[in-house]
């Protein structure tokens, strides 16, 4: 697994690593207020990433010398060039030489053969004088060996430099290499009296532009979206990404949870542009043989994950494995109070997206069917991370615990 | 009506003045940086008698002479001193004079004999050279005159500095003055899914303590406290103000709307202390002859305010126009569905106060009671003043917009 693109023939692990306090113990944490300077250039290279490089981790490089930015760079589209490579290309584009040069990169250099020679390797043959680096590469086959190989090449290694905000620029990445399942961001849209569409099913619209707009950044940088089949049957939603005045480099993945195989050949997830379509079925579903070729030959790919204790229903547990072997980061859920319910029953949710628009229904549909705590003391609680005003509307971001 | 202390024999006028352009064009709009740090410190005296001096509203006072703070100031409760007698008597205790000082105040000072005399006199009598006022008395009998009281009397005038802050200094004062209503703030604490409740009913505690605290802030700042029959039977609250580690200096009155007349003479409200006791009710609960008697007898005043247009139940307008009569600035809703959907759906409700705990029920109380709008456009967005973590909630103020 190559540490700074995600390229990778391994498996997942089932190992749970936490990255960074361990493994990192014998390198050098010392570092100066201008290496923190240079490292937050190098993660606002990371960020330029973010839409383009999953399921690699988007990672940023900086190389400087005797304080004078010499190249920048960060990681391209699957098979593309590393961020290292990038940044190295940019020094020598403008005449420079990476000799004797510092090296800022987001996540540790890779140390192996992948599509690509390893950029640890690179950096040696380059001769840069230092390597820093943010966060470590979550694979415990991996794991300090690129920096390992640097040290041992007579490089200077730094590490642990803004790592908190390095890791949390890849949470997706590490959390599908730490727990081998996908960080799963749940997004809703509600009145403030907490309803999503009106009681006859509207919802178009309750937010505005801004928070409609921002909601198609948080899908671009998914590895999936995914819904459930009332939604599809409701809203007959794209499921795409649809940035104002912009390309998507990239489309995820669109799925859609689906027991009973209803999902119409028409459906627009299926006839509009956009990522590849999986729906996920029970062995019920997939026995309608007819609409499991009809779906198929429409181009979805039709998988069975039945849930092994609730008969008929899909096992959506089983499912975020089966999108991390799909090399999905992040999974992006839109959906209904079913589906949302379920994944939050289940408690197979990282992260609450939650927009609030200043306005009152009195009535209409909620956000969640799920089974109310036995006292309000008893719901679990979620921690703020953020909230803020967008637009003439309201975006709170929750974490798990 | 003495602006500075808002003790009245006037009624309340109908007439809608928007204070903040008009009737102050002869005076000089002229400062500089100096007088807004001077006039900050004195809204800062102002935001100390927030508890105190209502029904008078909050006006804070400072006393300068070369670049020298010489005393300070706020309004005391009623029938005490005003902010500028409160600063003068401060100067004077330290051993100087308000000779050829200038005087900051947030309010413009009075200029008729009412408990006290006029404050412009007291200025002049102290010959200040210069008073700076940030906003004017909203009573169209005043409005001016304490300002030229002044100024005939050879005192500069400045008028206009911070006059948003200071409006919103008394933002309940104003709208009682120039509408004949108190400022109408609705409280609210929900689930981040909308839930006040769970389906049993049982609310305590959806938010933390530090939400729970904030609320009795905001409490201690109205005039009243108002909430519903059904609150009253379900949660018999004590609808006081509790600060922790704090007795409240003035306690609102307490409003309950009982169309019925069943409000029990052991509720807490009329057996705890607290603020006096005002029930709402209709002709028909009027006529339970025995139970108004006893709730008379258990401190209660009872009045009737039948709503012309929905028998049996009560206008809640004219009871705003009542409580204004009654010298309440501000209002505070604390109240269930039916009360809370009533006030908004009749477009009484200025301000909303939303707490919202990150934690989800799936299903429980919601907190209004109203029609769906026809589209979800079609519901009033209100505008989003604030939105700020909370200890582990959120405060969420809106306003009308």
């Amino acid at each position: 697994m190559c540490a700074t693109c995600g390229k990778s023939d391994a498996t997942v692990s089932d190992e749970s690593v936490d990255l960074k306090p361990s493994g990192y113990d014998g390198f050098s944490k010392e570092f100066t207020e201008e290496d923190v300077r240079w490292m937050r250039l190098a993660l606002a290279e990371a960020q330029k990433a973010k839409r383009i490089s999953p399921p690699n981790p988007s990672v940023g490089a900086v190389i400087v010398r005797d304080g004078r930015l010499l190249g920048a760079g960060f990681t391209q589209q699957t098979g593309g060039p590393h961020a290292e490579v990038m940044a190295m290309r940019d020094v020598e584009a403008r005449g420079e030489t990476v000799e004797g040069a510092t090296v800022y990169v987001t996540l540790e250099p890779c140390s192996h053969y992948g599509r690509t020679p390893p950029c640890a390797l690179a950096l040696i043959e380059h001769r840069a004088a230092r390597v820093v680096v943010a966060t470590g590469d979550p694979n415990p086959k991996v794991a300090g060996r690129g920096l390992r190989m640097l040290e041992e090449a007579g490089v200077a290694v730094t590490f642990g430099v803004l790592s908190d905000e390095a890791y949390e620029t890849n949470l997706g990445f590490m959390t599908r290499m730490t727990r081998g399942t996908p960080w799963v961001r749940l997004k809703a849209a509600t009145t403030l009296d907490g309803f999503i569409a009106l009681p006859d099913g509207c919802s178009q619209w309750i937010t505005g532009e801004a928070a409609r707009a921002d909601g198609h950044a948080w899908r671009a940088v998914a590895g999936a979206i995914l819904t459930g089949i009332g939604t599809v049957l409701a809203d007959d939603p794209q499921m795409n990404v649809r940035l104002p005045g912009e390309t998507a480099v990239r489309q995820p993945l669109r799925v859609v949870v689906d027991r009973h195989l209803e999902t119409p050949t028409g459906a627009k997830l299926l006839t509009t542009p956009g990522g590849r379509v999986l729906i996920v079925t029970t062995s019920e579903g997939a026995s309608h043989v007819e609409r499991r070729a009809a779906l198929e030959a429409a181009g979805a790919e039709v998988i069975v994950l039945d849930d092994a204790e609730r008969a008929g229903y899909v096992d959506l547990g089983r499912l975020l494995i089966e999108l991390a072997k799909r090399e999905v980061n992040e999974v992006h859920v839109e959906a209904g109070a079913g589906l949302s319910g379920a994944l939050l029953s289940a408690d197979l949710v990282d992260e609450l997206l939650w927009y609030v628009a200043p306005c009152v229904f009195g009535a209409g549909l909620s956000p969640l069917r799920l089974s109310p705590p036995a006292s309000p003391g008893a719901a679990p609680r979620w921690r703020v991370r953020e909230t803020a005003p967008l637009g003439g509307d309201i975006r709170i971001i929750c974490r798990r615990n």
